[in-house]
């Protein structure tokens, strides 16, 4: 069971990370912390050794919900094309559980000309992704469904790019029109090379 | 001629520009300000009303300079398909001309849950980059370039969104890798679209 302690740390991190993701880590302020949490400063810093400390594991919180939410229950999802799909297909339509959007860019953007915890803790969620897209793309090439030749990397930098990018538009625009477009063309990238079973 | 009011303004807005465009509208302080323009505060503020109204023309300077960047010298191309490749080509291989990547991404996320006006520019150069798009695929179906049925929007957004992703993982990658293969995967989009003229 978790100590009195370690539960106020989860509630301050909770509390935190939709703070981080909206306003980013300059524009949060102890202030903004203060009255998210209901605790006084010496309580935030009872748990957390600086601010950047307290960042880094707002970040760990949000790109974990928003994986789950991203990437739970697919799993019953009959080979690698119709998978790659379904995680498209998901991601457009799934908000990522916390205010502000996609926590990945948002730190990417935040903290690619500082803050090195937040920039590391970025590039490690970013590679996650890319390796699950990358292993799905590989196992579709050994199972015959995915044309050789196909370059994995390539296929899951593009899924990743264009949702993310996508998402930027659709958030700026208050439509979900960009999302959509997003995921025809990506229809379309994968029609290209899926090997065309449909003679059975 | 332009007045000696004028060109300080002028001078304090490109000085501001990769400030704001790196660190965000919070994260820009008026000390950082102070030093990259190496005024005092009221000397600032002589010329600007607040530091919404500094960060406004901040961005307005940075995305014409990277638009011009992006788009300048390449009206010689013969053909929608091709015009449409060469922007792909200079988007990847050209830098935004401003310390801090792209001012439209950065602006965008930074803005997109508060700062209103910072909010509207970023729309406003989206909007002109995605009617820019959209008017070349317009002019590639009427030329019988580009299949009818081909939704310039689409087109448009996908390219906006891959480019604007791929920058976001090349940044954070340290590497164009990602750059490189949105070229790819957009190439291959180009294709489906473009009517084969091979025959000639």
């Amino acid at each position: 069971m978790a100590s009195k302690g370690e539960i106020t740390r989860q509630k301050i991190v909770a509390a935190a990370a939709p703070l981080f993701n909206q306003r980013g880590y300059e524009g949060c302020s102890m202030h903004d912390l203060m009255e998210a949490t209901g605790l006084e400063k010496g309580g935030i810093y009872r748990h957390f050794s600086s601010k950047e400390e307290l960042a880094a594991e707002a970040f760990r919180y949000a790109l974990n919900k928003a994986v789950k939410l991203r990437t739970g229950h697919i799993d019953g999802v009959h080979g690698s094309v119709a998978l790659l799909r379904s995680l498209i297909k998901r991601f457009v339509e799934t908000r990522s559980g916390l205010a502000g959007g996609c926590p990945l860019m948002n730190t990417a953007i935040d903290a690619d000309d500082g803050n090195p915890e937040l920039r590391r803790l970025a590039c490690e969620g970013l590679r996650d992704w890319q390796t699950r897209l990358e292993a799905i793309v590989r196992q579709g090439i050994r199972a015959g469904e995915i044309r050789k030749g196909t370059v994995p990397r390539r296929v899951a930098n593009t899924i990743i790019a264009t949702l993310e990018g996508a998402l930027m538009i659709s958030r700026l625009e208050g439509t979900r029109t960009a999302l959509e477009d997003a995921r025809a063309a990506l229809g379309v990238l994968l029609d290209s090379i899926q090997i065309n079973q449909s003679a059975n």
